[in-house]
């Protein structure tokens, strides 16, 4: 038997960079009790991301986070939608080119992700930000 | 009890530039009459694509565009998929580095997306092109 | 009725570049036996992932190869993840670029894709790796 469950996360960044939520996926995922199925995990802004990432090295968001700042740097003089501040168009361009809805599988009751694979919310505003992200999983017993 | 929902949208493009397809997934998701699920949108083209990006300042859309022309230039000679015009490529690596597919929850039966947040279709060809979009929504009463 | 399926692939790469999984995503669609549903495919990794690319002429998958080189180069000085090659921190750039999941209609008992679209794992790293990609169809007779 087919079944819909849904939830929603309240996350207080701390300003650009990432917050993991594979933990909280997971314990939804288990709450949910259903055999198999697929979690979906939506990002309800426009300058806050999804990605899947590397969580073994803390380098690695280090990295990322470095190129995104090559790539769309903050005050690009090409930007003129500059009235909410110097990182707030970098912070929509990021956001387009990351994912704003991720679905991962749920097998055997768990969520089924890699060995090193992270889940994690990536705030890409200066400052903090209160931010929501909703789960949605599709699942059958 | 969980059903499932599909329709199509036939978009006419003017060319390079977004059509706001957030509307026309809110009446689907609302005449679907569902109370929870998840609608997915899905673009059936290479080099046109999806995005959820900030619909309020319609600046924000032209940045986008602008720093895309800059990372992906039209007839930029490292390419040599040339047959189909100087866009063309560019075209589908832009596709490629935004969304082909995107879910987006339904909660107490209406598309809940974040206040400033406007779902689009992105054409990526300088000339227009009749685009095919497709809508799976899973839901439940 | 509403019914989920799973699957497996488990794939074998030659290192950098493309593998294309239409066919066997086509295979999965048809064997289950819905009429209309989702099909989600999930890559299990953080240096490997999914895109849907033009599949008509094999230039524009070795152009966007071209770019993703020019974009995310190896060996990049601004990268200080480099224990595990110089092609390491790159793969994961490009893989938080592209998608780790995708979801494609199916329509009539088979899978909804454009006419040129073909779906490909892309593995970023330079050695051959084995890859799990995991397949979920939420269906419906």
């Amino acid at each position: 038997m087919t079944s819909i469950h849904q939830d929603q996360l309240r996350i207080q960044t701390s300003g650009r960079g990432f917050t993991e939520l594979t933990e909280s996926a997971r314990q939804f995922a288990h709450a949910c009790q259903v055999h198999q199925g697929l979690l979906t995990v939506f990002m309800h802004h426009t300058s806050a991301s999804l990605i899947l990432c590397e969580n073994a090295d803390e380098q690695v968001l280090r990295d990322l986070e470095g190129w995104m700042q090559r790539a769309i740097p903050d005050g690009d003089p090409i930007f003129r939608h500059t009235a909410e501040g110097p990182d707030d168009m970098p912070a929509h361009v990021r956001s387009v080119l990351t994912a704003s809805s991720l679905s991962l599988p749920v097998v055997s009751g768990r969520l089924d992700l890699g060995t090193w694979q992270g889940l994690y919310l990536y705030e890409h505003r200066v400052a903090p930000h209160r931010r929501r992200v909703s789960l949605t999983l599709i699942g059958e017993d």
